[in-house]
């Protein structure tokens, strides 16, 4: 009974048979597979593959797997589809995972297929779509249990059955009033655990966390992890409670944001993680990391300018030039471990605006620690490879500046960043180590200049 | 009824209040606020402050307060504490909690503890420390609704009602034959939706996933993810299944290995996630740090060794050393973009072991073709600075040769890592930054040496 798919296997057998023209055959593979896994295996395929066999699925397993696929395979299958197979596709998926996949992406096939969803349908799309980008309210799905608060136990658990089928969490059940205002949820288990007769009112706790529809998924999925919540309201104006972001969704983004984090930590665009390793085109790969390079390395070019400066020392000292790689190495890798942790920090919450200073003077103890640790250990080496005391002096000494400036300037930035309301992970690590490339090199060479004379 | 936490507010409360002695006034506002809310308050104390607001909380209280704490905060709290005091407040917690704060890390406060504990959580305890650490034995709980498949929908919701507050998921049964051998598994949805008299058996559908009690709590999350699961079910030998790993933990997982990944990327040695920023003690921080950034800077040294060699061509032209940090800044970059799209496909399991020379091509052409452009740009600048053609076509070359070396790199050794089953986050940025610097250096030097003649 065991369920290990071996991905590696299906995809195989599905490329031999599209090979050798087999269909039955890939119909049979794709409908004995979960959803998920059939988007796995299409994800890897060209655009042609992908289309032939998207095809051979029927409508309602069709819709499943579109909900699975990478969004950037997802909008190419839908471009390829007419207006109204498209719909007959969306018709059978949640609201939600229609926004997602129309979003602002393909406004071209967006008003035709609209014209032949089911109205209700379109009109919770054009809802949705009325919301920013990933916010709770893109995300949120309307199918939730909402109940009155006069109703009994028993009552309640009539309705739960009778909603069982077209809601998309059981976990809870939302209290509201005749207006629509949220009072309170019940939750499942203490539904299933008091007495059939006893009303919601009784039952009802306050939510332990609500969002409005603007808020950002990423503080939605704060407020689910830090609350163990399985659904979060979802509240507008006037306290009308409008949907809830559930649980599922919320692992989605996190797994999104996680992504992200990493990406934009290494100075690669975003937008990357819609798409597949393979399926994305190298040429998209290359606009979306030549503008960081190309800001780097404009920025990069500072060095030259600083260098230039200390023509002469460099000429009278080649030896200077030697420890250039390595001091400025290690100033970006302090900055590095600051700006991470700084971005780790700000995500988990831990650290709020006041902040700044507390975190700036921490910063600049903790850097003038491990360059002083650092500054001994070059200085040592710096007279074994047979250099003056005075030059293995100057290099010490750069370590411990280079080292308190660059974990300084890598905790700064990320806060100032996270005031301005950009995300802290956009000062990406290479950022930091290209600032403190000019300024530990400028930093170094004073320092030499102070002591050599030169 | 808008339940915003001003955690600023709570903590300047509960501080003023602590200052001044009105201990009926904090256990007021600890008892007023989500038990996740008074855990981040306590989290930013001092241990002599968090021991004595941990203390004026009601052993119901404090025991949902100690499972949302820092781990780091919570130990410490815990080593205060006498072992009967301790384990009264363990015995009203889960054992996957308990085992979580227990772990390797305490080992002393251990025996006592346990010897304590009720004798039926004692042996949980004990079952689940025999798992390895991160992995779904020690994340899952016994405590899911096992049922047999003769039961009817009627008695199932029953066995339910009975269950439900000592149940840590309601969303699943999982239908079991008599040697606890897992059969399949009932989703809430098809029970309520079902006619009361079908009998499990005709409900149940075999697991979408499953996973064994050594299966690390990464491979847990991914198949949540991919599944859209709220309870992935353990099976051991024979098929027995042991528990369930429920969403809130995998949650919890996302968040921990989001922040571990960032950690990692940025060279700061992982275990760090355990801990508050303001409560981590700075010399804790540093040996944390020094460990990489002195493995880095002995790394580093090799560029000394580097420049030594080609001493004579920098000394006839010293206008090449202008370029260094420029030429292996941008080496750095390239490869800090190229480790993170990596370290983000393997977290998402997007690539596969036999992947790793389309992997190589695809970063070779990349890596050349963003070197092309940015060649080009150089070759530009550097005569723009007045320099002579010759050592601008040597800086270009160099640029192109740099970045397709740096790319191939930035992907190859985290594809290496995760081939040794090494997690490829450790292949952090500053560790291919720091390779790339030596080699690159080298590259630049020979291309000049073969131009200019030097």
């Amino acid at each position: 009974m065991t369920v290990v798919v071996q991905l590696d296997e299906l995809e195989e057998r599905i490329c031999a048979a599209l090979e050798a023209g087999r269909q039955e055959e890939i119909r049979e593979l794709l409908l004995r597979h979960h959803p998920a896994d059939v988007a796995d295996v299409i994800d890897r395929l060209d655009d042609d593959e992908q289309a032939r066999v998207f095809g051979l699925l029927p409508p309602a397993q069709a819709a499943e797997v579109l909900s699975e696929t990478d969004l950037a395979a997802t909008r190419a299958l839908v471009r390829r589809l007419e207006p109204v197979a498209a719909a007959a596709l969306f018709a059978q998926m949640a609201p939600d995972d229609v926004v997602e996949i129309l979003g602002e992406d393909i406004p071209e096939a967006l008003p035709s297929i609209l014209r032949v969803l089911p109205p209700a349908e379109a009109r919770e799309v054009q809802r949705k779509l009325a919301y920013p980008p990933r916010s709770a309210g893109r995300l949120m799905t309307e199918a939730f249990v909402a109940a009155q608060a006069e109703l009994s136990g028993a009552e309640a658990l009539a309705l739960l059955r009778r909603l069982a089928s077209s809601v998309e969490t059981l976990s809870d059940l939302f209290v509201q009033d005749e207006a629509g205002q949220l009072m309170g949820v019940v939750s499942l288990r203490a539904l299933l655990s008091a007495p059939p007769s006893q009303p919601l009112r009784v039952l009802m706790v306050a939510p332990a966390a609500q969002v409005a529809p603007e808020t950002d998924q990423e503080e939605a999925a704060r407020l689910v992890s830090q609350y163990d919540l399985l659904a979060l309201p979802v509240v507008g104006e006037g306290g009308i409670m409008l949907g809830v972001v559930t649980v599922d969704d919320i692992v989605d983004v996190l797994v999104q944001e996680g992504s992200e984090d990493v990406l934009r930590l290494g100075a690669v665009q975003e937008g990357a993680t819609d798409e597949g390793y393979f399926t994305t085109p190298i040429w998209r790969i290359i606009t979306r990391r030549i503008g960081w390079l190309l800001i780097l390395f404009l920025t990069g070019t500072m060095t030259i300018n600083v260098l230039g400066w200390f023509e002469e020392a460099l000429a009278q000292v080649v030896a200077l030039s030697f420890f250039i790689p390595l001091l400025i190495g290690t100033g970006g890798n302090t900055g590095a471990q600051t700006v991470s942790t700084m971005v780790r920090s700000l995500a988990l919450g831990e650290l709020r605006p006041g902040d700044i200073w507390p975190v700036v003077g921490r910063e600049l103890i903790s850097g003038l620690l491990l360059g002083l640790l650092l500054g001994v250990i070059a200085f040592g080496l710096t007279l074994l490879l047979g250099n003056e005391p005075d030059l293995a002096l100057v290099v010490a000494l750069a370590i411990v500046a280079i080292c308190t400036w660059a974990n300084t300037i890598g905790a700064v930035v990320p806060l100032l960043a996270h005031r301005l309301r950009l995300d802290p992970a956009l000062v990406s690590a290479p950022l930091i180590t290209t600032l403190v490339d000019a300024t530990g090199l400028a930093i170094y060479l004073l320092i030499a200049r102070l002591i050599l004379g030169v």
